[in-house]
C-alpha cells in the first residue's frame, strides 16, 4: 500500500493530462518551427496551450513563456528584472527569508554582482507584512519578489496587496506562484504582477515544463540562447507535449478548485486534528491564511528523517520540507525564518495532500504518526532530556 | 500519407522510448529528491539512466548532466568555460562560422562582454580545418568549441584531431554533438574533449531533455540556480521520463547505429542519384565526410520555401535548412558560410532520413522534387534570367 501525501514535492501526472500529451509523443511529434503540416500541427498545439494557460491565468498568450521549470522561471523573471534595474542605476531587491532556493539562490548571485538584497521577516505566521515591504522599498528598489505561497508550511502571502503597492511606487514584482497554481485562485491582473513562474508537475502536470509570466512592457532577458522560440526569449526546440499536457492539467485543476480546496482542506483538518493529542507537537505558520492541501507540523524530542523512513515503512510518502534541499543535514530555513529552534525544526514533516487522497488513507496516516513520534520518542535521548525539563541545544 | 524526412529537425519518439517512459508518467511518479520510496525508486531510474548514458558515451556518470535540451547544454558549456577562462585572463574564444545559433548567439553574447571571438572558415566542403584551429588558437584563447556534425548540411568535423590539438594547447574544448550522437560513433575519449552537448529529440528520444557531458576537473556554472539537483549545477525538479527516454531511445540507436547508418546512407544516396539529371542543381558540403541521414541541395532560380510548401503537399516533410531558424527570411548562415551565393542559398532543400524511411518514400520524394522544381521554375522570373544567362543578383 502506497498513501502518496508528498504533492508539494511533486504530483501524480492527471490521466487527463496524459491522455493530451500521448497524441503528441506518438503522432503531432513535428518540430513547431517547421513549416510542413507535422510541423505546423505540433505548433498549432503548442499555441493552443499558450492560449489555454494565458486565459486561466489572466494574461495574453504573448505574455506566457514555456520554460523547462518553475526554477528557470524564477531565475529568468529576477535576472531580467534586475539587469534592467541596473540600466537604471537601481541595483536593490527586497525578497523574504523563505523563498524558495531557486529565488534565494539566485539572489545570492546578484549579490555577488553588486546588487544588494533586503530578506523580509516572515514572523512565527510565516506571512510577509505589507508595512515591511513598504517600509524596505528605495528609489533604487530594482525588484520586489515574494512567493505566492509558500512550499514548505503552504501559507499565502498577501500578494495583490503587495502588488498593487510596487505598482504605485513603479517597482517590479515578480511571485514564485508554483505552489499556488492550481490550488488556490492566481490572476496576473489581481495580483498587480510583472512577473509569475509557474511549474506543472505540481497540479498533476508533467514534470520538465513551466511557464513564466511576463508582462507586456516589461524587457525579458533569455537565460538559453539560440533559436528564436518563445519569440527569441528562450531557445531550444518546444517541449510541445509537456505545454500540451500542462494545459490540460490547468484547465482540469482550475475547473475543479473549489472542489478540490475543500475536500483537500477538509483531509488537512482532518489530520491536524487527528494528530493534536501528541504532546509537544505544533502546527507551523498560520492557520486560516493557507493553501488547502499543506501542513507541517513539528514533533519535539526526533528527528524528521527518522520519522520519515519509519512512516515509509507504512507505506506513507511524506517529506520534512522541501525536496530540493533534501540530502541536507541543515535544518529547514523556513522554518527558522519563522522562529522556530534548531532542536525543534530538525523534527519537522510536511504532508501536501491532493484530491486524489482519501478520508480512509487519513486514518492511516494520523494511526501512522501517533505510533512512529510514540517509538522514537522512546529512543531519543532528546525526549528524555526534555521531558526531565533539561535545557535542549 | 506522410512522408517524413525532417528528421535533423526532430524526430518520431520511439517505441522503446515511449515504453521505458510510461511507467514513470503513471506509478514511478515521485521527486527523485524525496526520501521516501516513491522519490527513491525515480531517482534510482534517474541515475540507471544516467549510467546507461555515460557509458555509451564514453564517460562516468558523474560526467553526466541532464538539461532541458542542446541548446540549453551549449549555452552552460561555453558560459562555464569562457567564465573560467576569464579567471585567467584568457578571453579568446575560436568557434566556425556554421555553428548552430545556440553556440552562435552564445557567443554574441559573450563578445558584449569583452571576450573575443574568432569564427574560422568552414569552406565549400563545410569542413574546419584542423590547420585553421592550430593557427588560431593563443595564450589566452579559454575554449575552441566546434560542432560534431553541421544542422544543415550533416559534414562531419575532424572532431578527434581538434580534440587532441587543444589538449595538447592546454585549451578547453567544446563540440555540440546533437546532430551526431546517435547516427555516427561519438565518444568523449575519442574526441579528446572537455563538454559534450546531447539532445534527445534528434534520435527518436523525447523532447525537452539533453545532456551536457563536462569532464571531470572541469569547472561548471549554474545556468539555472535553485535545488541543489545534478549535483548543484542545473536547478529544477527532475524531467524523469525526459531521462529514462533519453536513455532508451540512445541505446536503441546506439545498438543499431551500424545497421541504419549502411541503410540510411542508402537511401540518401539514391536521393543525390535520384535527382542529380536536375539542371543547375548540386548537394552542398562534402560527398563523404558526412552523416548518414542527412543531405542538402540547391535548385537555382527557385525559393527554398514554395519548394518546402509544394513538397508537402505531396504529404512530404522537409526543411529548407534548420527549423530553429525558420520564419526568419534570411538565407541559411551555414550556406552562406560555405560560399552559397545569396540567391542560390534561398533555394536550398534539406532531407534528413531515419531508420523510419522507405525505398518506396525515397522514389517519391525523387519524383515529387522532379515535379516541384520544375513547376516553380516555369514560374520563376529569376529562372527566366538564368536560362537567359543574365547575371543574377
Amino acid at each position: 500500500m502506497t498513501i502518496y501525501v508528498d504533492n508539494a514535492a511533486t504530483t501524480k501526472l492527471s490521466e487527463t493530462a496524459l491522455n493530451a500529451m500521448l497524441p503528441l509523443m506518438t503522432e503531432h511529434y513535428g518540430n513547431p518551427s517547421s513549416l510542413h503540416h507535422i510541423g505546423q500541427k505540433a505548433k498549432e498545439l503548442l499555441e493552443d496551450s499558450r492560449e489555454r494557460i494565458a486565459n486561466i491565468l489572466g494574461a495574453s498568450p504573448s505574455e506566457i513563456y514555456f520554460t523547462s521549470g518553475g526554477s528557470e522561471a524564477d531565475n529568468q523573471a529576477i535576472l531580467s528584472a534586475a539587469y534592467a534595474g541596473a540600466q537604471k542605476g537601481k541595483k536593490h531587491i527586497i525578497s523574504s527569508k523563505f523563498e524558495h532556493h531557486a529565488v534565494l539562490h539566485t539572489l545570492d548571485k546578484l549579490k555577488l554582482e553588486g546588487f544588494e538584497i533586503t530578506l523580509l521577516d516572515v514572523y512565527k505566521e510565516g506571512i510577509v507584512r505589507l508595512e515591511d515591504v513598504a517600509n524596505a522599498i528605495r528609489d533604487d528598489t530594482a525588484l520586489v519578489t515574494i512567493m505566492t505561497a509558500n512550499n514548505e508550511v503552504g501559507t499565502i502571502q498577501p500578494i495583490a496587496e503587495i502588488g498593487k503597492l510596487c505598482r504605485e511606487k513603479g517597482v517590479l514584482f515578480h511571485t514564485d506562484a508554483v505552489q499556488a497554481v492550481g490550488h488556490i485562485p492566481v490572476n496576473v491582473k489581481d495580483f498587480n504582477c510583472d512577473f509569475l513562474s509557474v511549474s506543472a508537475h505540481k497540479f498533476h502536470g508533467p514534470k520538465g515544463v513551466g511557464v513564466l509570466y511576463a508582462r507586456k512592457g516589461t524587457i525579458l532577458k533569455s537565460l538559453i540562447n539560440g533559436g528564436a522560440q518563445e519569440r527569441n526569449k528562450r531557445a531550444g526546440t518546444e517541449y510541445t507535449y509537456g505545454a500540451v499536457g500542462m494545459a490540460a492539467a490547468l484547465g482540469e485543476a482550475v475547473n475543479n478548485l473549489d472542489k478540490n480546496a475543500k475536500y483537500v482542506a477538509s483531509l488537512r483538518d482532518k489530520i491536524i486534528d487527528g494528530v493534536s493529542d501528541i504532546e509537544r507537537s505544533f502546527v507551523n505558520g498560520d492557520l486560516t491564511e493557507r493553501l488547502p492541501g499543506t501542513v507541517n507540523m513539528c514533533f519535539e524530542g526526533i528527528e524528521g528523517e527518522s520519522l520519515l523512513l519509519l512512516l515509509d515503512q507504512d507505506g506513507i510518502c511524506a517529506s520534512s520540507g522541501s525536496a530540493c534541499t533534501s540530502g541536507s543535514l541543515d535544518p529547514s530555513h523556513v522554518l527558522l525564518s519563522m522562529g522556530v529552534p534548531v532542536a525543534v525544526a530538525h523534527g519537522s514533516l510536511r504532508i501536501s495532500l491532493s484530491e486524489y487522497n482519501t478520508e480512509e488513507e487519513v486514518e492511516i496516516i494520523i494511526s501512522s504518526i501517533h505510533k512512529v513520534v510514540k517509538y522514537l520518542r522512546s529512543i531519543s535521548p532528546v525526549w528524555e532530556k526534555i521531558m526531565k525539563g533539561e535545557e535542549i541545544e
